[in-house]
């Protein structure tokens, strides 16, 4: 396993991590879960990945039984959680999400008591919050990491304007900013990792642990020839990937990839994710699965890392015509 | 139930909230508490104030035991306290009251225990303590939030410049300043709310859980024909209210409004409580009862809100005569 | 009893208050204490002071004994302990005194436990250490305030300077500074208190918790015929007193105002403690005891109080001759 | 015993102190470290250094199990650990060592339940690290500090560059920089200590703990006629040593300085140790011992100290030939 610096950071998460999202305790149960894990963990995997919002707190639950009967020591692993959404569905009431201090100290609290542990490495906001003003995040965050509970705070799916508001609240109040950001990023959404975060990577320095690098797995290739019953896609609450998904012209171009990625010699999620990684900027790419040989499969994207030369990114920029275009007068 | 962001913070609070205040513990018992608190609730109600000096610490007990009781999810709604007049009633000493950092910490932990809960959202300074530094109450109110024993701090019934130095001390400290004030507001008492604290709301942000928007009761009409044995006014302890509330003026202007709530087809204390909530600078009223039917009447107020426009407004000024009037040469 | 604020804080002490010092474990028990302590809580003293130095530990033992054996509220009084001298005796060793981290962090600690309280209202730098560096003592004192083990910290026999540096120091980091000096102040012991602190009164504010009032005992009129045996003067350990006290010089002086004290209907010591009162910057006055009639007697202090005019306090510097002349050139 | 304050804190360290380094777990047992620990502290030692390298967490347990056997008071020792290395062996995973916030919390709470005491006196970082900004670990211990699990923080083996960088983002952010270094000080490495962190001694103040004042045994006299088996030098592991140490030019100058020692009346190794002592940058010299007579013998180094005068350090500077020369034009 490679293993990368979050950013300016000392941590170290594996280049591929595991992320339980919806596929816990929605298409999987314990006994699947607690071998998946073990199997990700045995591969060097380090970064598991979960939100209060992911099954309604149910995924957490899950993660947290398996992490007790597992029984790996704390330090080997890196563990976060994310606020925003809550986890009550459709029950929720107004303070139960968004990003104020109520939510924030209220959800790791719970987090933690989900999870079974005694503190997070990792906790983000799992979306910008437009009705809490910055400061009384990155003052809560601050109050966090002082009592013990989180050792790092980031945010995910945050503007490049949103971030460095945050640095500048933080820096004026001596306190510490974000330094990690889970953004969206593949093939299909580059816009973000490419552009908007750049200076940021360049000038402050900031972590990504990037989530959907197979875009809710259009780029596994198995959508091409329609969307199976069963599949994430089919699935009640995800409709709204539904209709992105199948464009046709988004298949045509994933169906040519594919062709490369056989002419490469390597499958074509693996050559995903390896682009994914490829950018330096990506400390790592959050892999969700529900099967062995899936996980087993993705976890090659690593040994087809060093096939993404600059000629091999060129092709597939052109096969995909998804290269972020930025003119600026 | 409309909810609104406290001031700049991200928290959010029910239009209409309840208050324990006086009734408690004097007029009620926990049976009646409970039936008129889940009435509360299940109205959508999300904020339940109170303070150490109600009923000298009873309110807060009879609360405490309420909420244990029908153990709401704790990040459903905002619990309040406020110190500075003590518990003790006539026995208090020294340091038993005030906004010293003793008397801070020690009624903040006394507070906890008799909710019965681990943290307040809100806690109040009740009113101003010119004997104290407003440093030292700044200091000591961030302590109680690093500590994780309040989420927001607030004052009650200070003047804008008292706030305004709470606000320069802390932004001088790196600290946080109060979020929320909770003045007198109702249409025998308009100043602070518009005049005074104009620029805070304008320039600083400051959210308002406003108090006795029935001014103690005159602007239900019920004592246009005299002062019923029982009633709050006739309470011992609240002779005070009776000099200011029984004068003859204003009992001639309450009746005029009740005619023209009549007009409007509404009733006299929904129309007073709405004009209240039509002031976007109010993010609550806080609403006492002793009865459900009288609860049942004032959270109509928000029914009645959308009928306070700029022409009723203007009726209910030349009616009541109370809008301020304010000369700057 | 009268209450002051302490310096420019919001804390109240008794202008009269209760010192265990030497008195404490060596010439009294449990029984004789707790019937002083109760004695001077009934006539209204709040201030309970004490030290880890009082007679090594013994002194705090037993005053917490007596505290939990009454029981009162612990908001209706404020305790002290100081930190320094440490309370092991001959057999300390080297980082069990002075005002290291290590040694105010454990002997805070330390204090707690003898006393059996959670936190101290009151804790004291016993004497200024050459040794630590004002901000190792200014971090450390914040941080047991942080950590709601202590409420307020002062210092003992500072020099203006060492206090002014504090403060320096405490502004510079937006940390906080000593609030309450505890000073020897007496009718031949005035520099201080007069002269030397009086700008830190005038621009700072500061409370001071003045100590030996009757001068070790030689302002009670006691030792006009000659040092008793058994009395505070002749036990083992305080040779020091001795000497300094025995001047015949200085007898002869306590004769005359004892004369004057006549005069004016009083006694001796209360005439003594009555006029460090009539000094504003005087917070409170520490009493010793052994006897509950000897604290009936002082007591008095306050009745006296009133008594000491402008032209009284000129008469009594004629006597004493002990004002401090200052001549800045 | 002399006791010297460790730089500018109030921390009062003897000049000679007690490591556990290589010799605990591996050359010794619980049995024979207690006697050892009871000889050093019995001798006035008051400073007892540890890290969890140190034989892999192992001297930490053992010297745990011997601090609460002994029950010494608490604060009548120093107690230290070191984080950077890890304690996992080969098996350490990537967060299990260097510098992140991440380690540092984790190591520091093993520590302390490997020592099965409350807090650390000082905690340093083992090594620089540069994979982490020297603002984490500036934050990290002061969160540490403010946590009440450590009092002071320090470095070893860092370069003057380094220590100087920690001191300034400290001070910008008005946090606590480093009060310590632990390098290695002897007479065949000098450069650091007199040349390199002079500037820092004279400027900023910095306490340094010394180990290998004996260049790993060299300075013994015992390698003069070769290697013996079971020796340190022999041990596994630690083969780096060997080769350094057995250079046949420094084991001449060994035995010149041995000739010198006779001359003047003492041993070898205590003319080394207190050579290193003459340093007034010095605090304390770490002493490792796995036999009694072997502590004997080098604790008299105190006692040649005297003997060190300006005349003697000249004669030594020409037989080791080991002087700094610090050319600057």
């Amino acid at each position: 396993m490679e293993y990368r610096r979050m950013g300016k950071t000392g941590l170290q998460l594996s280049a591929l991590s595991f992320g339980s999202w919806v596929t816990f305790a929605r298409q999987t149960d314990d006994h699947t879960n607690e071998r998946l894990m073990m199997q990700a963990y045995d591969a060097g995997v380090n970064f598991f990945d979960n939100a209060e919002v992911y099954s309604a707190g149910l995924s957490e639950e899950m993660m947290g039984r398996v992490l007790k009967k597992v029984n790996w020591d704390r330090s080997s692993y890196v563990l976060s959680s994310k606020a925003y959404f809550g986890w009550k569905g459709e029950d929720k009431k107004p303070n139960q999400h968004g990003l104020s201090r109520k939510h924030l100290m209220e959800a790791c609290e719970e987090a933690l008591q989900r999870l079974q542990v005694e503190y997070l490495d990792l906790y983000y906001c799992h979306r910008p919050d437009r009705n809490v003003p910055i400061e009384e995040v990155v003052r809560t965050m601050n109050t966090l990491i002082q009592q013990g509970k989180i050792f790092y705070w980031g945010t995910s799916e945050w503007s490049a304007a949103e971030i460095m508001e945050a640095h500048m609240v933080a820096r004026d109040l001596g306190l510490e900013g974000p330094s990690v950001e889970q953004p969206e990023y593949n093939l299909f959404n580059r816009m973000k990792m490419e552009v908007d975060y750049e200076p940021i990577f360049r000038n402050v320095g900031m972590g990504t642990t990037i989530w959907s690098p197979l875009a809710s797995g259009i780029l596994t290739g198995k959508y091409n020839d329609g969307i199976p019953e069963g599949s994430r896609m089919s699935l009640e609450g995800y409709e709204w990937l539904k209709e992105r998904a199948v464009v046709e012209d988004k298949l045509s171009r994933v169906k040519a990839l594919g062709d490369f990625a056989h002419e490469l010699g390597v499958s074509l999620p693996t050559l995903s994710i390896a682009w994914c990684l490829s950018n330096p900027n990506v400390t790592t790419a959050i892999l969700g699965a529900t099967r062995e040989s899936q996980l087993t499969e993705n976890l090659k994207a690593l040994e087809v890392l060093p096939l993404i030369t600059a000629e091999v990114k060129e092709r597939i920029d052109v096969i995909m015509g998804t290269k972020p275009v930025v003119i600026r007068n």
